[in-house]
């Protein structure tokens, strides 16, 4: 089990099951960790429709705390432009790669004590989730 | 007519309009630049609705211009963590204030050329978004 660091940006790991599973594991294992799913895009969709162009599977989920985002907003109130995080799920390989954004690394652009410190609690949680579901691929294997 | 950089992530105007009529010019004015609008958060509903807190009105818009996507994506599939570009609306001494998260800034933590040069394209569109938006103020005005 190990969550791999390919990019200075995000976090990953991979499960080999059907996409719409892993899609529904990954929502399971951010409401446990007290993240709700603001937004979705479907680029694949996107993709088709605007450009008639084929594309992998691939969705956009925008994870919030709620707690953690007012926080962050009462602290600096131009961070909506950073918010919400995202989790990516992308089919390679005959796996889907669920990666989540490093908010350590993007509110590392927002240079204020607070927020670095919301940033980190926030990590901490998408490590945990994505552990969480790399433990319960393990179980499957 | 002018754009602030107060944060080193994002670059805005003032409008000194109602929210709901800067909402409507704004995704007018992004639209003319070739962004869709993927995605929407209403904080203030949000806040309100899981936390029980009010707070001031402040939307995120979450823009997107198809063809420059799917370049970044082929070029970089994990930036789909990164996208889209959010353009915020708040409410602060009576004006809506409309902040453009900077692609610059932000994909700098993507450190590949092919991204930066993208980059500095959506850049192009949303000054030229926001640039539009303060001149129809001082039309008004």
């Amino acid at each position: 089990m190990t969550i791999s660091h390919d990019t200075g940006y995000t976090f990953s790991i991979r499960l080999p099951i059907p996409f719409g599973d892993a899609e529904r594991r990954v929502r399971a294992a951010l409401q446990k960790e007290g993240f709700g799913i603001l937004t979705e895009v479907d680029i694949q969709t996107a993709f088709r429709e605007k450009l008639e162009r084929s594309f992998r599977p691939y969705k956009i989920l925008g994870a919030c705390n709620p707690s953690l985002a007012y926080e962050a907003l009462s602290s600096e109130l131009e961070i909506g432009a950073l918010l919400p995080c995202n989790v990516i799920l992308y089919e390679e390989g005959g796996e889907v790669v669920v990666s989540a954004m490093d908010p350590e690394a993007v509110l590392s652009l927002v240079s204020r004590p607070e927020v670095e410190k919301i940033a980190g609690e926030v990590r901490g949680r998408l490590e945990r989730a994505l552990e969480q579901l790399a433990r319960s691929r393990e179980a499957n294997e």
